[in-house]
């Protein structure tokens, strides 16, 4: 097993990963924070999954253990599904002293620390990933939130859990799609930050379909380690904590051109990861034969994605939509080389929509308009 | 005019008080937190009352200034009133860079505080209170919020304003039961820490009435102030900030057995106040002497309420929903002296209920059961 702090102003707290790690440490997490109410949050695919799995696991607390089930599906994460969390705790009489379980991915997650943060204006919450993504990147750094008909995660708070328990048994029933789209956020911080992560990547490429836990230990460690120290940095995305939106302008636009209904985020990170890469290059910032080294960690993973048809229009009116909009334009996360990002600020859409044009022209097969 | 400063770790903020400084003063604070948008959140009685007075005071500004008009109530402070906020400002094309003003009471400066506080995960936004209540109590402390059907303020986050622009002109137009219904909370800060205070009400209780502005800005300034120093001990109401709540715990369960339909809150407070007078009395803290003088204070300002019946199950079940619950019993606030309030913990409502009895049997002409 090993842990990770997180140090921020209002407080640190441990990732703990491992595997098979839960029935030992969700109890000693919970007990010091939790006084007699703890509700897990969920959703139907999970709870069917893993039926009274973390009630289970608090059994020896003799805590009184209540369950939400949630929808499952990024469509879901609407302030409407936010109520139902509230209604729950409201019908149980839960008080200050309650403590919320997110069980589950990103949106668990943002929904559940979001509810945290709210409820009683601020109750303890503890993050239980079963997705890669959400142990790589969403259990870091304490954003969460709802999404807006017209904009994803505008809703929202800064919110740190209490612990995260990250239980790597968990993700061994992932889905290979998911586990593979979790994966891109996992490069993203050896491309942001850590060189020397995408080395220990390269070289045990044939253990990411493995049940290997010691790599996984490690690969997971190290990722959210490069997040961690990027967080303690910048809280409240002052400065640098923007380089971790590599690849995510692209990415949502994607998302929102396909109403989130197409693809998974790590997915649409995954090709505006190499986007940006493509741009980094193209603009003369990453030299040509790093781009290569970053093809050749990409492409394997990507699918071919096709987008509904887009104008120039559309595409700026998308990326302009995009929440990290100050007047004059985006700011543009952009490598140096592999493990070095920089923030180009004023970016316009107009500077990159003829980048994207080329783009799919020499990616048909990761991206094409259809 | 008069100004105080309010200091908090995340930052200061100004309170400026004084007739007639909209117009002056709006602008002043607006500029150096706005770049483009405004978005005015106000209700459609004031937006009858004053149309367009907030974007008239911005005019000189050059900002784009946009209006949000919720109905009017208490009933419509709930998640699906602050859901219309979001939608404005999505459709407006709002950014981080945007401004919210609350140009209301405290149902608007609750709504609005938490609206900026949760989008984007939190925007500036600047308090022009249009009621004594939200003057002298909700524009100061950040306590913002929603109600749920089972529970006042139940979801919310503590957001301070940029600062808080308070036009004694505004009050002129309340009316007179709003305008008694606000001393209530202006009297409770004399009563927990500032004897002088009392001193000066009782001594210019003529006043009340008038349009004396120069009383008013002394009155509102010394209020403000207690509170102010309160919240600056002790922000996230971990210890003595709990004092604010003096009145609160009864006020809380007359407005929940009513269903905030037949009482204002400043009304239901003041007659939690007489009665936490009274239990203080009982208790052997308040001196009976003392108890007379708050009678002397609050009974010309108290009118005859009707509360539906009450069991004793009744009486308890809504006084331990309050949120300040925690197990084993409720924080209530009493006085030793006036001027002088303190917290006693693990107070049972079967403690509470019998001096309620005698409370009902003795001031009928307050409260009685119908």
């Amino acid at each position: 097993m090993k842990t990770l702090q997180v140090r921020l102003p209002q407080g640190a707290y441990t990732i703990h990963m491992g595997a098979n790690i839960l029935d030992r440490l969700l109890p000693q997490v919970i007990t010091p924070v939790a006084r007699e109410l703890v509700l897990v949050v969920t959703n139907d695919t999970l709870d069917s999954l893993y039926p009274g799995r973390v009630a289970r696991a608090l059994a020896p607390t003799g805590l009184r253990v209540e369950t939400c089930v949630l929808p499952d599906g990024e469509r879901y994460k609407t302030l409407e599904t936010l109520g139902r969390i509230f209604d729950r705790l409201m019908a149980l009489g839960a008080n200050r002293q309650t403590v919320l379980v997110a069980f589950g991915g990103g949106v668990v997650g943002d929904m559940t620390g979001f509810a945290a943060a709210s409820f009683m204006r601020g109750i303890p919450f503890v993050q239980v990933p079963t997705t890669l993504l959400a142990g790589v990147d969403s259990s870091i750094g304490g954003k969460t939130g709802v999404n807006h008909p017209l904009g994803k995660n505008a809703i929202g708070a800064f919110k740190q859990p209490a612990a995260v328990v990250l239980d790597l048994e968990l993700l061994a029933t992932l889905p290979q799609r998911e586990l593979r789209a979790g994966l891109f956020e996992l490069i993203k911080h050896g491309l942001i930050q850590d060189a020397p992560l995408l080395d220990f990547l390269a070289a045990n490429a044939g253990k990411l379909n493995s049940q290997d836990w010691a790599f996984w230990e490690e690969a997971l460690c190290r990722s959210c380690a490069v997040k961690a120290r990027v967080v303690e940095q910048d809280e409240k995305e002052e400065h640098i904590r923007a380089i971790l939106n590599f690849g995510h302008s692209l990415g949502h636009l994607i998302e929102t051109h396909t109403h989130y209904e197409t693809y998974l985020h790590g997915e649409a990170v995954g090709v505006g990861m190499l986007f940006a890469g493509y741009l980094s290059t193209q603009w003369g910032h990453l030299p040509p034969g790093e781009f290569d080294r970053l093809c050749d960690l990409l492409l394997p993973l990507l699918m071919p994605m096709a987008l509904p048809p887009l104008d120039e229009a559309t595409f700026s009116a998308l990326l302009l939509h995009d929440k990290k909009t100050a007047q004059g334009g985006l700011k543009y996360i952009l490598l140096e080389h592999l493990g070095q990002a920089f923030i180009r600020p004023n970016t316009t859409p107009a500077e990159i929509w003829p980048v994207f044009q080329q783009f799919l022209a020499r990616f048909p097969q990761v991206c094409h308009l259809s």
